[in-house]
């Protein structure tokens, strides 16, 4: 490459070393650690070192970091020549994200006498807002710089922040799962960036927007890992207790379901009855997508079930016939099909986690109510208003995810962030170096390398 | 693929959502959150919600998921054209047999005034019975369709719930890893549906009948991912206090002294000293079947070393001179090996654990005998009784297995159920979307694609 | 192979038997069950069973074993012919050197009444030393036989062992994740085995001293785990309480700020800006190894940030730019460059903990003194003394390691061993069977195999 447009020689450092002076500064200025992770202050009361939360929620954490790192990054590697980018560019946005999420959220809803106090919840949640940064990551794939990958998730996550300050703090909310917060949000956010970046020459790489044997067996273990742990990930944040341990077993029996659903749907939906690796990369997982709102109410095993159901037929339809659709008619170049995953199972969930608090009642509930619907346990609200909260604050995510989206997409289109040309999407040539292909047994390497698509962008 | 029998366009649907469908309504009528899942029941009792089995089984059973879906899905990808059905159908049977687990367990030894009551311990049992059919699986991997692995799962798991009722809780025999209940029972019921199943001319396929280089380093992940949470496996439903301790440990040492008998059996059998992945990917794992009964027991760890040591060896021997005498003699075509890994060591593992029975005494247990021998502790029965029980499970694991296996193996014959043809098995492309082979780098796809292998199968 | 020397029929089974049944024979002999695990000890006492701290450490715990046998092991399958030794070796000589470690640790601080107590403690312990012996591993990569890997671990264990006593039992050092006692540790032995073990005509194997694109995704799977749970690997021996979930939480953010040090930092070396892979599977991990000693302290979280972003730097510089020099002028070999990863990481990391030590008040950490600094809280040494036997540990510590990589080297020479000759290190097939590369579409089978290489070392 020698593009100067495209050459992170100096972009790349400039941004990487300005975003974290700029972070260890504001850590050092504003950020604490919380009592249960400050030496003085966690001694200074009388407890048993056990009853430390760490015990209580670090198994979920790292279930939750596992999905964001092997999770997103494997998944994304689908493609034949960008796994590089998909694990590495992953790998980036995520450990900057993680650090501009504590202090957006701690901002937002953290602060205790003007400092941020941080802990293992914290780290969950400054998770789930990475984790929504990388849905958007997945429908500009292939298309975008790693400056630009850096500069959009800095003002997702603030975005991000926002919106879950007016659902959780504001409205009251529930939304442990994030249907809203994270995968609607996400990705609306993400097809809006990659409208406003629409690309009519895209074309021009289709060769390479596709995947090859062993890319997509890397991206099953993406998927694998995603689908084995999202009962982790939706009941990592609730309250402790019954409410945990329901909202994993409800997010388990939704997959599964959602996953007989996927085969089904994608073999009905093939000429020839042959499965579809992107279905079952993709929709089956939207079982758990769908179980994030609802997934700590009483929403039965059967309920999750049947949710679970509706998700992985949705998604596959999606998958198969909506997502031309939104590139042809509406110039909406979703690589990774974050519609079919994140956009419409996380609308889903939305509905479904209003109608389950709509009809919440004490004679389900009992005393556990003061932990899923705590404004209906105190009789703030009823349980109806909670289900229309629900339902204002799917509108309230889609609104700020559209409206930041389109800004954040002009923003996004500054020819400085050194944006890959049409010829040359989907290829990591362009921002790695690139080694050549398997040698073959007889010890003579295959000398192909990199220079052919040099030209191509040259 | 033209070829009517083996087209899954409406098979593979009709018989995804006829059972999905059946499990919902099932689910609909008889499953209720157990009392440490449901909002309700959970608070109206006085305890703190730390107290929640959650945090005492959830990490277990996590490890647990995580050996079910990567580490049978990819240890079976050593194949080198078939990784999309290895993860793919694993994935598939799995999320089928949990549910419908779920209900077979439920109903033989969790009715609460006629509902099944669930919880993480029942997700647990669940996923072990999934392990059971996903070791019947290897036996068959690559001669079957997935709709006749889903009839195998069905039937399979209701045995399965039989058997696991008979011996836990009208024998009361001990198996908390499950040597007898999963690994014997699944080895044997796999082994006799591959005898039924018996292609003369499986040889056409032969060519695809191995790995390549790749494949092998997919399938290590498996084999990796299963032999690190092994000693959660053994674990994850004994008692609680030293029982898991002491059962995650001895499983720990059992497995570590396996390793070096492989590695040092497959030198040994090797004409020219080198390594067989085979033997690494498979023999090294003997060693946590056969602490699979015994594990919670007073094992020691010398005694747990010692087991794992004559699993390797006896594994090793196996995979190197039994396979091809089972074949060539008795018919019985074991992809994996399942007879190597899950078969002679799960007997292994019966014996060991019937003796250690025998010798248990007071002085040794002491208090913990009630945990352990719950008979033996109140008197009811003596510590030799207890190991002729655990002989006879054995058994009866041994005739259930084989029984049931010849009646699936027959009804799985039936044409309608798609098995693909002799010539073309082991191959992902007669029921998946097969994407063609890398591209090399200078950018030209290389266009190598399925059509001579339909024409094959045509 | 039919060259006598590397021809390991008789070699490796012999040294892992001997091993095995030594190892057996002492476990019988000294070996117990600590009162956590024993069923009599446990039940002897009054405590509730979820007491028992197997729930505190087993999780942890396992997230190490990740790192051991994932981490470590698919770290290193970045050459493109080394796969199957990188995974296989990293199996074979952890699954032995936790067994040793177990014995040689509980020899010089488990002992009690002449028997060695173990339980899950033990067991984290045991796979720590097993990690020093892995690093050292990265230096020799390509270049050693399993015979010569399982001597040197043999050797290394002893002395990690000998050296940990001395820091943590004789000088009351604190080093709950290892920056010194692990990484410089097992850098600076394995350093000084790989300059003994010196090949002038390494270069004659030089083709196969690199990746190929499919070998650098497998090793990102090994450089996201050790990146994902190095937070519990630093936690997962401190004390309970506040101590561990600070730990974790340092590490994380050390890790985060090195991540975005290391990508820019890459860019920025390279001439055309491009992203180097062994930079971002090495370096960004760098951050973890240099919380190894602080972690645990009141660093603070901006702190950890600064001290990531440190290694980040000094970590790609030296793969930049030292290793070159390290080869040319010194003679040392170190194909996985693991004086970048782990040696400079970890004196940053112990001189980190000697100025944080140095530097702790009262004020800062209250009565939660006691646990980070015992000898300081007690009055018995104060602060600035404390740093003082921090600094002195990172010199005995290099010491050990060098004194005894030099004696180790030595002894790894001998002919005996079965050293692979010049022409043929960094090749899996002097040591393993190797099948055939991957198979295209139309079902011809590439028949490459490995005679040629067999020729070569022949």
């Amino acid at each position: 490459m020698t593009d100067a447009a495209t050459n992170m020689r100096l972009k790349l450092p400039i941004i990487c070393f300005t975003l974290e002076i700029i972070l260890i500064i504001l850590f050092g200025a504003i950020v604490q650690y919380d009592h249960e992770t400050d030496a003085k202050q966690w001694h200074s009361k009388n407890h048993s070192d056990y009853d430390n939360d760490f015990y209580y929620r670090y198994p979920s954490f790292q279930d939750v970091h596992v999905m964001i790192f092997i999770g997103f990054g494997f998944l994304m590697t689908f493609l034949q020549r960008y796994g590089f980018s998909s694990v590495g560019f992953n790998f980036l946005i995520a450990a900057f994200a993680l650090q501009w999420a504590t202090l957006m959220q701690g901002f937002f809803h953290g602060l205790h006498g003007g400092k941020i106090h941080i802990g293992v919840e914290s780290m969950i949640n400054a998770d789930f807002c990475t984790g929504s940064v990388l849905i958007s990551f997945g429908a500009v794939l292939g298309k975008t710089s790693p400056v630009q990958l850096l500069v959009m998730a800095m003002f997702e996550v603030t975005l991000f922040a926002v919106n879950e300050f007016i659902l959780l703090s504001l409205l009251g909310t529930k939304d442990a799962g994030g249907s809203m917060t994270i995968h609607t949000f996400g990705a609306y956010f993400g097809l809006m960036v990659t409208r406003i970046l629409y690309r009519p020459n895209l074309d021009k790489s289709k060769d390479k927007n596709s995947s090859v044997y062993h890319s997509d067996l890397f991206a099953m273990i993406g998927t694998i890992y995603l689908w084995m742990f999202w009962p982790s990930f939706n009941s990592a944040i609730t309250a402790h207790g019954d409410d945990q341990h329901r909202t994993a077993m409800n997010t388990y029996y939704s997959l599964a379901a959602c996953t007989l659903a996927t085969y089904g749907m994608s073999a009905l939906t093939a000429h020839d009855g042959k499965l579809d690796m992107v279905h079952i990369q993709n929709a089956a997982l939207a079982g758990g997508v769908a179980a994030g709102t609802a997934g700590e109410m009483m929403l039965t095993p059967c309920g999750s079930m049947i949710v679970g159901f509706l998700a992985g037929i949705i998604s596959v339809l999606g998958f198969k016939y909506l997502s031309t659709i939104l590139e042809e008619k509406l110039k909406i170049q979703d690589t990774c099909g974050v519609h079919n995953l994140h956009g419409m199972p996380g609308v889903l969930g939305a509905i479904v986690g209003a109608v389950t608090a709509a009809v919440a009642t004490a004679d389900i509930y009992g005393e556990g109510m003061a932990d899923v619907f705590p404004k209906v346990a105190s009789g703030e609200v009823d349980a109806s208003y909670q289900g229309g909260i629900q339902a204002i604050s799917l509108a309230v995510t889609l609104g700020i995810a559209l409206l930041g989206g389109l800004i954040v997409g002009f923003i996004l289109k500054l020819p400085i962030f050194g944006a890959p040309p049409d010829t040359i999407c989907f290829e990591d040539s362009i921002y790695w170096e690139v080694p050549g292909e398997e040698a073959p047994h007889d010890g003579q390497l295959t000398a192909v390398n990199t220079e052919e698509t040099e030209k191509l962008s040259s």
